[in-house]
């Protein structure tokens, strides 16, 4: 049983998802949140508070792997590099942790949970409410789809793509465990 | 005398420099250094690495305010992506220790230390030698940028328009106890 934390990044609203992952395609709920930040904060207290938050999440429930959704400049600029902002802070708290994690995109997350990469928030809500056996669907739509990240870790966990580095499962262990031993180095 | 830091943002090199502002328009050289990640370790790795030698910074200096270069979206794409990220580590991290941040464009930094916004990195790598009184131009550039951030900040520090609230000082300065405060508290 692994613990698999998906996360939707944003400051106005971060979705945060927590699922077990047991034999073959079962998962369960263990816990989901929705964090806000006022938009008229400055951005030092948005991310300061989100920071705080997400590692009490990562004490809490200590996940064996975090997904996060990969962010793209396509998109409203504003939003975006808020979105970057808080993704690094995701990232270099996972990394302080020794969490590794999996960047997934939109339409991956899509395809895994309705088998259509193209699918509408409200078919991925449906079926993250069906996978994981819920009364209704999660709301607002930021926590589903953090589940729905979480839920994509869990059922490709095992594909050698984790970390988007082409190598095997082996190969990117010995990656990790050497990234993870030389922390603290940086090169001069 | 306060001290600043300025830091010019970025994965595959990051600046810090640290002053100390005395009266007027003095201020003298404390630190300075240049942190490198390589381009082809996980963004988790590269920003855990360089959250782990900002804190240090942070906790070595104490500054009383850190002036961080403004991210726009028009430019390269991914190198803006990693820069939001490893400035939203920044903002987190200073808001972490109460320390608060400024914000500055580079073409303020250069109409600041050069008396011209559109000034070349040597014209201001020169200025920043000169007003700090070195032997030579702080090297990489993103050295002599830092340097110019926080002299920038120096200079510009009594004026109301730090954190570009459009407040005045005693506004502001409320407004910081306040978020201070209630640092940890999300909105639901």
């Amino acid at each position: 049983m692994s613990t698999i934390l998906g996360i939707d990044p944003g400051l106005t609203r971060l979705g945060v998802g927590v699922i077990k992952k047991g034999a073959g395609r079962l998962v369960s709920l263990v816990h989901v949140d929705v964090f806000r930040t006022p938009a008229g904060d400055p951005p030092e207290a948005r991310l300061g508070a989100l920071s705080v938050a997400l590692e009490a999440v990562f004490r809490e429930f200590r996940p064996d792997i975090v997904a996060l959704e990969r962010v793209f400049a396509q998109h409203n600029v504003r939003t975006v590099m808020g979105t970057a902002q808080i993704s690094g802070v995701v990232l270099a708290l996972a990394y302080a942790q020794g969490i590794p994690v999996s960047m997934r995109t939109p339409s991956e997350v899509k395809a895994a949970v309705t088998g259509y990469g193209r699918a509408t928030k409200h078919q991925v809500g449906t079926m993250v409410q069906k996978i994981l056996g819920l009364d209704s669907i999660p709301q607002p739509a930021d926590a589903a789809d953090a589940l729905a990240l979480a839920i994509t870790e869990a059922w490709r966990a095992q594909a050698p793509e984790v970390h988007r580095t082409g190598t095997t499962p082996a190969q990117q262990a010995w990656r990790e465990a050497e990234a993870r031993a030389k922390r603290p180095k940086l090169t001069q």
